[in-house]
């Protein structure tokens, strides 16, 4: 029944603006004809999406948009915040070289790296932290004020001659640790949406390796993918050492 | 310092099998020449990143590697078991029928939808929870025994006839919440790692809407993203009000 709820609700959330306010519990009771277990569980859901926000005293209000990032292609990471109309603001919280691999064993070897660790902010209020190492030789060539006035692609571009050619992202969820979540205002153990990113140019050397650590409630990665060479799936979950084939179209 | 030393362990983690046990916090501290709260805070790092597992009395060991999914086209979801060698078994959780709109109201209006949750498990342990929509008028002829037997892709396509055509696809996390915490075998408020996809076909039919709730210590997901066609960047972080240029390649 919750479930139901829930997706009633989100329906009409999609509907509303931000900051806007919920009917209260007791109306939510009334008007769904279901319990207040169940419309206490239904919000509880959304807000544990990130679609609702409870402020204490005052109620249920519908959260902020998310900010939507395509990932249909390499960009440079700030180009996050280019749909939203919002200017980011960039801290540079770190900067500093070290002399060992940083990297991926699987990429090719590193005797050092700078390392720059930059927070987003909107507002006054943390987005995102990204840890950035760019690789021997290249990182010895990039002076702190480049890096803390300019997106890496640029700096890379600009004063390397670099260009970025593809990278290699992947996707995964951590919880908030002791130093992350202070820097993102997010209690400790707070999930956060992880973005690794490795950059390579056309002649496959590291350009850099970045880590970005997104609230949650401010961001969701997007992409759209064809079916184009979609494997025909045949599994039986019902039979106990079922094998799983996937026959790829002739 | 901590960081580094993270860097340091991961590297060497990566040549480790699954399972082996780290050096304990004193022969770290030896090794490293750095201090117990570097170590600890360190090795917490990389029980954050899922990268190490403590168990309790017995010390700190490598954890599973986790399952890499790839993102570049749409395949059925039973696929990221593949590369693993595992066969998941699939739990049916639910089986219902809805008479109101279940999706986004973005999408094509339905009047109503079959919704199912499974839980996929290897050996005992769970490891993602799916809620399928099937909607109106599709739904409706979906069986329990085939849905509870078969992916829903294998249903679609040999029972309804109908051939995907592509996916959006939409990454983000949250925190596990009452029902999906002990479903998945995890704490309340532990991160999760959400997968939604819209399934459509060539006419643009919403052919099925589901969500993922995978484990975020046996998941990642990983894409190539092509250069071609990125944005040059140009920023400036330390100037107040300053504009986000984005130029698109001549």
């Amino acid at each position: 029944m919750s479930a139901q709820l829930a997706d009633a609700l989100r329906a009409q959330i999609a509907t509303m603006e931000p900051d806007s306010q919920l009917p209260t519990e007791a109306d939510l009771v009334a008007r769904y004809g279901v319990s207040r277990t169940t419309v206490r569980r239904a919000l509880g859901d959304l807000v544990d999406e990130g679609l609702l926000v409870r402020r204490q005293g005052a109620g249920t209000f519908v959260a902020h948009r998310r900010i939507v990032h395509p990932l249909d292609r390499l960009r440079p990471f700030v180009s996050i915040f280019a749909g939203s109309g919002e200017q980011p603001e960039g801290r540079l919280l770190r900067y500093e070289w070290v002399d060992e691999p940083v990297l991926p064993s699987a990429q090719s070897p590193v005797s050092g790296a700078l390392l720059v660790r930059r927070l987003y902010m909107i507002d006054d209020e943390p987005q995102v932290v990204a840890d950035i190492a760019v690789p021997d030789p290249f990182g010895q060539r990039v002076s702190r004020a480049e890096i803390e006035q300019h997106p890496v692609y640029q700096v890379l571009r600009e004063q390397l001659g670099l260009t970025p050619a593809y990278g290699r992202i992947t996707l995964s969820s951590q919880a908030a640790s002791d130093d992350l979540a202070p820097a993102l205002g997010l209690p400790e153990g707070h999930p956060l949406l992880v973005l690794r990113r490795t950059t390579l140019d056309s002649g496959d050397r590291l350009l850099e390796h970045a880590t970005y650590y997104l609230r949650p409630d401010r961001f969701e990665l997007q992409l759209t993918v064809d079916a184009a060479g979609m494997e025909k799936v045949a599994y039986d979950f019902g039979e106990p050492g079922a094998a799983l084939v996937l026959v790829p179209p002739a």
